[in-house]
């Protein structure tokens, strides 16, 4: 519909019907708060697959959690090792919750393009730092070998939110530009559940219902959205090494331990 | 991923999330049965919004209805107002599950092509009936004047299960032909959450994993799918017309009368 | 690129490449009459497939007839067997080219949506006129069996106008719905080269180049889009019937007749 | 249609049309030659525009010059600043024609993936060489300053040539990851008149007509696209380099100069 009617909630791929249910209840409590009779809502819930790290099928979240996540929203969150990105696994370290924005002047006046991602992709040989191949140091490193065949077959979350007056054609060419930043770190967007995108502006609201009628929008001139693709490439560059940075090392209860960057910086 | 890993649920739109966790929960016990570690599981779960008859809000629906639904699961099922049709509405009168199926001969085998909806979508003053304008005889009936405009805002699940050997791109082609079958029953396709066609093939089955390789499949020469759209739009037309005629009228707990189809013929 | 550089121009299969060159002629002349540095253009050629009435490989079209076409734009135009409808045969009779159009209130003001279509598909066994399943007539009168298969390969060309403000994704969901046009005169969208909508709006109008900026635009609110929906399929439908009933008959040079629709009204 | 009926042609902008009436016209002869009748074909043309280097209206490119092309098809062709490439730009510096291809062993076989690109896209700061910054060097060294705003407005064509038994969906998938080669050498998609994947595999031809039936094809094993992924990112790269590596410089007529990276390798 093109419309967001809920918070954004990322998870793992089991919880995410319980997620979309749990956000469902929290809709119908405000709106019944708001005296608003609620006739639909159609959650958004993004999701990787943890079980690399998870004991997946155990399924430990439950709706007290989401509520618990939708109170504690706020502008300075932490990053890493965190929440949906609890489990998840980066070019074979630990990967998680990352985030990056940069702000574009256009016409005189300031917009903001921000990435949150949710990393759980990459292969280890294929790890690149802004152009250093960290990758393939640490395997030097570590004394082993590359696998026989690298492994980039999860997936990765990434959530854009900008102010820029775009129109839902020129987001989505912005949002898919959120695979440079992805590829600049070494993906190639291997097989596997998938490197998804999403996003969203909170100019041009779209009023609902009510009587037929035109409504004035504002978007971009095309050539100006090249600031933008610039922009989301950095950013989500940025975000997927900010959350591998804020991760801390995690042992997995098979005894593997998924590594912070960290210490090979 | 392209694979079906559960079975096709079908419910209405507050009750996605539950539905979903539900068939996670039914397929872990199953996996825990059959002592397979699940690692994953991709649900796929259909919706309409049926608040025109349902206080959709209430959600009764739980994990046992999804479980007793699974249970159920037979060849010769209820049609009309049950299930996840139990509130739906089509073409202003009582809609709900429907389906219809054609068998195409190619080669000297036989195939078979079937198609199941949720009807929820349609305004009254299009109906149409294998060319006859019903609709409008309904509202003539009625002496009730046509609605100053029309309400297609609904909108309607079909599911295609065949065992034609086609590839994804045949299937997919196949699938978009139920539009045919919608248009011939009055649909313009309304505004509002959408027309939505899934569907499977039983022959091509991919195996999951294991050693790179190439494997067979079977594909029908392109000029063949010809059979399989006509047979997909007539299907799709008498699996709409099934879902009214099986359905009793039903009267909406704000004294709304949504009729039976069968009154009228 | 989304904004409409030449004349539209409709031709047959073979001639795409040629009509192209042409129209890349005569805009590098009107620039250069301008003054103006021409430094790319993107022409917008559509096509079926006459071979049926045609001898298509003979290619007698030249760039002569382009100019002619282009200098004979205006409001009132010939339907039926005329231009690129010249050879098209449409549900087993003479098509062609057919023009609709609809007006739409929408806050006091009147908006115009015309679809001009190149018909060359559909099967006579299916053709319906108003619900009237006039290819069956036909064939009855004509003492023919249906034929063992009906041949719904053909294509047809479906290009709409409108001057409503709409972004180019209402413009999108608006022309897929030319679709329900097509079906009501008994397409089932066959095998084939394809059923092609494209679609401009004279609204909205993007400037090229310039500074970086933001610009206003005017779209509907989105289920308003509904009374587009409605308008398209009708004019789509009457498109297809003015396509046939503007159309005489022509012979074959193997002496197989196409019909005119008219003999049978 | 997924069955291509010609070669594919690449060539500017401008000259589209008439390489396509050129293709059109080959392909007749040769079907008049083989007494085969023709009644369609569809030409395959890619184009980049560059009117930066070339006086793009003057369009020189005729019919003869396409037979040409086709007569000197060959398995070792010239690279770097011949042909569609001799009038190219990439990242500021000459670009034009460039090969690679990587080969798979699946299940002891061996598969070979292609990419031949037109490479006319990029900014100089961004270009980046095996994970060097050689955009930012050459800047540095050339004593300019970057550009306020880096123009990545061209465009790439990237045509994938296999022999791997995929199907059409695999094939999308894998000539989607060309973008990652291409953006490992530094781009980031710019606006513009876009980045171009086209491909084609030698394996599971589709034969045409006939009478109805099931054909046997193959295809990979899901998990098994990932060595293909890897190897097209791969290609990309290499082919993206080598159309670079293979170009002399060349003086525009306006004096600009379009150096040859090989002045700074």
């Amino acid at each position: 519909m093109g419309t967001l009617e809920t918070p954004i909630a990322l998870t793992n791929t089991l919880n995410v019907g319980l997620v979309h249910d749990a956000l469902v209840t929290v809709m119908a409590e405000r709106c019944a708060a708001d005296h608003v009779a609620m006739h639909s809502i159609n959650p958004v819930v993004g999701e990787c697959n943890d079980s690399q790290l998870n004991a997946i099928v155990d399924r430990p979240i439950h709706e007290a959690h989401v509520r618990e996540a939708i109170a504690g929203a706020c502008r300075d969150f932490d990053e890493g090792d965190v929440g949906a990105g609890a489990g998840t696994v980066c070019h074979g370290l630990k990967g998680g919750i990352g985030s990056a924005s940069r702000q574009i002047e256009i016409a005189g006046k300031t917009y903001t393009l921000g990435v949150l991602v949710q990393s759980n992709h990459g292969c280890l040989e294929e790890l690149t730092v802004c152009n250093r191949r960290l990758g393939e140091e640490i395997i030097a490193k570590r004394n082993a070998r590359p696998a026989p065949e690298p492994n980039d077959r999860g997936s990765i979350m990434m959530v854009t939110a900008t102010d820029l007056p775009v129109s839902d054609r020129q987001l989505r060419r912005i949002i898919k530009r959120c695979s440079v930043g992805l590829a600049r770190c070494g993906s190639y967007f291997g097989h596997g559940s998938g490197d998804v995108m999403i996003g969203f502006t909170t100019a041009n609201r779209m009023p609902a219902g009510g009587m037929h009628r035109v409504i004035p929008q504002q978007v971009l001139t095309e050539h100006t959205l090249e600031l933008a693709f610039r922009a989301i490439a950095e950013a989500t560059q940025e975000a997927v090494l900010n959350s591998l940075c804020c991760a801390d090392a995690v042992t997995a209860e098979d005894g593997r331990v998924f590594e912070s960057i960290s210490k090979y910086l």
